[in-house]
């Protein structure tokens, strides 16, 4: 269990003292089903806002239309609101965010099925990271959902280029 | 796949044209991912706000305190007001909500590990239940999102008593 990232993260942040927010498109709740397969989560993950509607994405996290229609769900700039967002509504010290299309339907030439971008906010900056995924639908969310986690870990073991 | 609930449920909300939305604690967004397995789910779920900490439960479901304080996040009152917080802010026709105690911590002699309660508000009425698992914390988890999942199916098709 202790190789797990989400085992890993618990320890860190507990140890830390941060609380923990995610803002979930396709992952459906994966990511925070995961974080809270650890016993003692509850004390540092607040819980996750699963916007699968781009109507829940500007209602819950803050994303704006122009940045939905401008950029697209799946881009670095809706991810970056959704964890703004989520880190804001969850008053949380970090937040991950996931948003990708995993099939087997919505792909698109520039935007195939598995393209998914990943964002963190925390207070010293933000990122996000575009990945390709190969797999089918189930795939393609655990896929996502262990990236979301890595990308976690990265920042928290200061790994992440600021 | 066709006897998964989830996917039932989506073939009558599909028909439908209904919009489910789910309010989650102890599940930590597993109902929200089991929901998204299905291929398609998007044209019926709008999303499931996953209020692990007490705080969020008030902020985003609008739990009130005094209903925590006075009946314990496990319970009926509690996940009432968590599908009614979830199906208004989601803005959605059916909600479903669950809180319970995953364990290995957090059991109490009257609400020992395992115990859940399962809610459900549409627009002809609510209904909330409780179920006591005797797994641990993962087994516990499944078997509150499968419950979830099975008394919105009999909603669905019309097997809950108004």
């Amino acid at each position: 269990m202790d190789a797990l990232p989400e085992a890993l993260i618990g320890n860190i942040l507990k140890a830390r003292g941060l609380k923990l927010a995610a803002a979930e498109s396709c992952t459906g709740g994966l990511i925070g089903s995961r974080i809270t397969d650890i016993p003692g989560s509850s004390e540092y993950f607040l819980g996750s806002i699963v916007a699968y509607a781009y109507v829940v994405k500007v209602s819950l996290l803050g994303v704006s239309w122009e940045t939905l229609n401008s950029y697209g769900a799946v881009s670095r700039e809706t991810v970056l609101a959704m964890a703004h967002g989520a880190r804001n509504r969850l008053n949380g010290d970090i937040a991950i965010s996931v948003s990708g299309i995993a099939g087997p339907g919505g792909g698109m030439p520039e935007k195939p099925v598995g393209t998914t971008w990943i964002g963190l906010v925390a207070s010293d900056g933000a990122w996000a990271s575009e990945f390709q995924f190969t797999g089918n639908r189930e795939e393609n969310k655990s896929s996502s959902a262990t990236a979301a986690l890595q990308m976690l870990l990265d920042y928290l073991q200061g790994k992440l280029q600021t």
